[in-house]
């Protein structure tokens, strides 16, 4: 559930290099394999982002709580396919369970937190991304440790109820030009980049987008998506948000709080 | 962005009945509006959970985000439809944005934090939920106290990341029968309702689900199909968790930590 990397570790007291230990986060494919009259069909359900492990308890628990199946008996059997690290699950249901009806209901379908929807593999989804064009933009550590004061500022919602998430755009110089707040960090995010795109400032060369809430793969691809050259986060990154930054050459820096954070990605970008 | 609601606060001075300000959710239905040679269609997209406010920026950034449009000039008119407070948004796209392509890209596709996808109202979201079948299964507050030590206690992955959720299945009396952990909180509760799937002990009468995170709508409505009479948490619930779980006959609790809690719906199942 955990890997390794090799960051920096940046506080008032100087910097050091660190390893950190980052939750894994992978995508699990859900196949399901339901019957139509006298015939089986393979659809392909659901990608999802998950920790690996338990993925079978995963896919039958998904089935049951999006109302797929209602009990033990409309299963006939949920088992990993291909040899194991797996990524895809196959399940078989009943014959008697109406998957078609089910999927009909479910016409025009997204989420708060779903930026790998329908995407298949870490390829697909890296390809549609548009390169980072941020020149030499570079920061001042102190830029950094003054995000979560600036960010809480200009939070009133978090303030008074514990649970809005909220996204800051912030120049080079400190100044935040933009804060969203939602119950969801990817729409809080995504209000910005539609604030941002509404206003003819796509990409976002020289700017900071500060979160409040951890990093995944999805925060750092929408991120990538509006051409941010640094993501910051209050909380810790996942294993892909990493790997995809790295990748991008965009700038990760994660618990961004007390007077320190962490470099997981795009070193360059922070003056030493 | 805020709503009130009456809870009692449990806390080891005694109880007392609260006013509590709490982030409101709210699902919006975002449409789009496209083209197929020279005929215009418009589609139901997504419906997203989301604190209401700055919906066509929202909208628009998702958008962006998805890859759905590249830029401003992609973009004709977001507009909100009907009278405000409304909970539908309709993007218009240029004619040169091949959105039909976009959309074949993506088969098979779910989240993992999506309980809501493809409906369109709490309404028809709530018919297909069965009732909380629990008897007269009650807990008392000394047990609620214990949990997130005993959460703790099974949750290697958090102590050493700060980055994973979890999700606990606890008896009436206090003993943790299984753990789930996850990057995502949705994925450690289908893997914790999988489990118990695949085990036999659905519905999960007299029992109490712990999670780490904070109480979303598609929380409750997992637990709900999993049959679960109480949910705890250890953050706080959006408005529309609390209206759900009152809707239900669930028990909600949330901020249970440091010696206290909130009751949010179903009372009668805390002792007092």
């Amino acid at each position: 559930m955990l890997r390794r990397f090799s960051v920096r570790r940046v506080a008032d007291a100087g910097t050091e290099r660190v390893t950190d230990q980052i939750a894994v986060e992978e995508p699990l494919a859900i196949l399901v394999k339901h019957w139509a009259k006298d015939a089986s069909i393979t659809t392909n359900l659901a990608v999802t982002m998950r920790t690996p492990g338990h993925d079978k308890e995963l896919a039958a628990g998904l089935l049951l709580a999006e109302g797929v199946i209602r009990g033990r008996a409309d299963l006939i059997e949920v088992r990993v396919l291909g040899s194991e690290p797996s990524n895809e699950v196959l399940v078989e249901l009943a014959q008697g369970v109406d998957f078609e009806s089910w999927r009909l209901a479910r016409n025009g379908f997204v989420s708060s937190s779903c930026g790998v929807c329908g995407k298949r593999s870490r390829d697909a989804i890296q390809q549609d991304m548009p390169p980072i064009e941020a020149g030499e933009f570079r920061v001042s550590p102190q830029i950094i440790h003054d995000l979560p004061a600036a960010l809480r500022a200009h939070q009133p919602g978090f303030t008074e109820t514990g649970g809005l998430h909220a996204a800051a755009l912030v120049t080079g110089g400190g100044e935040t030009e933009a804060v969203f707040e939602d119950i969801g960090r990817h729409n809080a995010l995504d209000k910005l980049i539609g604030w941002a795109l509404l206003h003819g400032r796509i990409p976002l060369r020289e700017r900071i987008v500060f979160m409040s809430s951890r990093g995944s793969f999805e925060l750092v691809q929408k991120a990538a998506m509006a051409g941010a050259p640094i993501l910051a986060t209050v909380g810790g990154p996942s294993s892909l948000a990493v790997e995809t930054a790295r990748d991008l050459q965009m700038t990760l820096l994660g618990f961004v709080r007390d007077g320190r954070f962490n470099v997981y990605s795009g070193e360059w970008r922070i003056d030493s």
